[in-house]
């Protein structure tokens, strides 16, 4: 059986606002856009940034091509903006 | 009489938000804009991006000449997203 | 007497909505931007996608100086926009 | 005793409406702005264009430094403009 | 004991407004955000312009990475304009 729980993942903090830059990149990472995930690592987006951040801060302001900047404004950077707002222990 | 289906053509989804970036590039050289499909591949451009994409995006996030990028604005990202969201069988 | 019609400005559409790329340039060269008009044909602009620009299309959209920019929508753009949907005719 | 009139400040039409790009360097030149003067004058602003520039215009379209373009949207170009709308005489 | 005052940091006026550009580097240096102070200086913005600014002019005017900039607009220059149009003594 296979148990040990990689150290790694779970040094990530549960909530973005804690999260570093380094956190905000291995999340993008996993979440299929390695590519792009460089980007949010050289503008220095850490969670407290990514909180912040609109759908015209995402599309032009990393410099990263449209198509994967759309569904990463729509299905990660929304999304973990209206579950951090809406969550009272997040 | 000519009835043999065009194998290519078919293979292509019905709905948009299964196209994939291929198949977005194909849809605008049918369409009649083979020069700017190319910058739909660029910036790697499906049909689940091509849904979420607003005037803007496809003016200047496209880098292609405005005067082909307003019609292919308003005659086919901005009808293939009303079809989309009215149509619940796509 | 001269009353000859002059067949280049007669063969122009009255409708902008049937100009083409170099009726638009015509256009705006007769309307006093000769350096302007050219960059009608660089964007590849017909009466069609001139009918859809929008104000900020034609200050950032056309590479143009700012001065006739400002001037090219108040008193052209806006203006056929404005007779062309208000206008049955036309 | 000095009441030798300015002929070239006299030359100045009091209403910004009738400034040339000229008249318009000038009046930024006065108002403490000479580095930015030239931008007017680069970017071909007249009065008439003076008067139908909005706040992002200053900003992005100018290419002059942020703090001043600033200054010069809010406590120039914005009271001309109400000036000019809400005066009858000019 | 210690109570010297520091001549440097007294000298700084209490109320934005009146803040000269190097006032505003001191403050945003003070503030954890050193290599982007340097920003304001060459966009040579004072404690008027700084009042000025929205949320645009900080995210692109200042050619500054986009995590630091969200966060220099969010808990900077949002709550020094707040406070100073809400505080009648500053």
């Amino acid at each position: 059986m296979y148990f040990v729980k990689n150290e790694k993942v779970w040094s990530q903090p549960l909530c973005p606002v804690d999260w570093t830059v380094s956190d905000v990149v291995s999340y993008f990472t996993a979440a299929g856009f390695p590519e792009q995930a460089v980007a949010f690592r050289t503008q220095e987006i850490d969670g407290k940034s990514l909180l912040l951040m609109q759908r015209n801060d995402v599309l032009t302001g990393l410099s990263i091509r449209l198509g994967p900047a759309l569904k990463i404004y729509e299905r990660h950077v929304k999304v973990l903006q209206k579950t951090h707002f809406e969550d009272d222990d997040c």
